[in-house]
């Protein structure tokens, strides 16, 4: 079975699992600390990031980019109205921009350096830059949470899926960095009914069973976390 | 005729300039400072990065990685041995790694740093963060240079071009970083036999001319930047 290579609190790695399993794909899970630099995993991905997927031939794809563009090049493009890319070049193009915005623009500004304080710092030797949260940079991402959630409702408010009509990697991209956002409690969704009613809508998918109930060491979500009409 | 959006320092610019060229293409440059944050550019690519191309039904599609997958959809397929993208998903799986790797990885240890305190922040009004570069930040970069450099002449050591027999996206987006890193003096190609092997032969091609004699203001290259035989 193939191998992914992933940590709970990576949006990249979320997406990957939500395309794996929109697409019915079973593979082997293996937790990564990115922070950790194992030899090991850098044998494998030299860039030292997650995902990586290794296939059946122990072949390694790194980077949620390679992957997805492998998996819609293998498998997607069978999958007729269930693929997750569109057929369109010019389509194709925004699922990749807005793909590209959730986890590298969305990820810089807000998700990592979130995650980064409030879930591996506590985890992380002092040599390491482990210790307390620096308060600075958690109110620098905050401001900016409102600033891309705003965005996101813009979004969800003017097209059925965040790309257009039908299910996309844009939606299982945004999906993958708000779900662990929302796990910590980042986003009120008092102000946003539009990108709140696409996400009841994205939540309720089988694919997102297993990122619902699953729980971070020391970290309690948020209590409407995994709660489908929240 | 179709438009891009640039800057001489920005590898991801520099880059799509060089697939352009090798498919033949001609465009209208326009040199944007991103960090001006203009509004008319903003509402063409809200992420502020650059490269932008405008078609010529002015549809914008924004960034290196969707231009770039676009031109191979619509353009390379036809290419056939010219193609800048191999025809297995494998193959194309490890272009894109590298891809990746020069534009995002050497990007953000080395090119953006360096370009940054030293070219952008001259012109940059203090609001914006301008005035003397920050010498702990260029040490840190520096420091970085070397490490990949290494990695780029293992690379170049044990392949004809870097994702295998042909020239590929990889060998341009590696390209387009070298030769910004290099106009500013930043590689010190003695202990590098295998990588400047490489890089002269990429330097040669007609599609890097161009770069060759643009000169940026305020910024004088070394003196073998544009020579074939350095």
């Amino acid at each position: 079975m193939p191998t992914l290579y992933h940590h709970p609190m990576s949006a990249a790695s979320r997406f990957i699992r939500l395309v794996l399993s929109e697409y019915g794909f079973q593979v082997d899970f293996v937790e990564e600390q990115t922070w950790e630099m194992r030899r090991e995993f850098l044998a494998i991905n030299p860039a030292g990031t997650i995902p990586v997927y290794i296939d059946d031939n122990m072949r390694a794809l790194c980077g949620a980019t390679v992957i997805s563009e492998f998996l819609d090049e293998v498998h997607g493009i069978l999958k007729r109205d269930r693929r997750l890319l569109a057929e369109d070049p010019f389509h194709r193009a925004e699922i990749r921009r807005l793909t590209e915005w959730f986890l590298q623009k969305l990820e810089q500004d807000v998700t990592r350096p979130l995650v980064r304080e409030l879930v591996h710092k506590v985890h992380m030797p002092p040599s390491l830059g482990g210790g307390a949260p620096d308060s600075k940079v958690l109110r620098t991402a905050r401001g900016n949470v409102r600033q891309h959630m705003k965005y996101l409702s813009w979004l969800a408010g003017s097209r059925q899926w965040l790309a257009g009509d039908r299910l996309s990697y844009a939606d299982l991209s945004a999906g993958a960095a708000v779900s662990i956002l929302d796990y910590m409690g980042e986003i009120d969704w008092a102000d946003l009914p539009a990108a709140k009613e696409w996400y009841q809508r994205l939540k309720s998918r089988p694919s997102f069973r297993p990122l619902l109930t699953e729980r971070v060491r020391g970290l309690t979500p948020v209590s409407h976390y995994a709660d489908l009409d929240f």
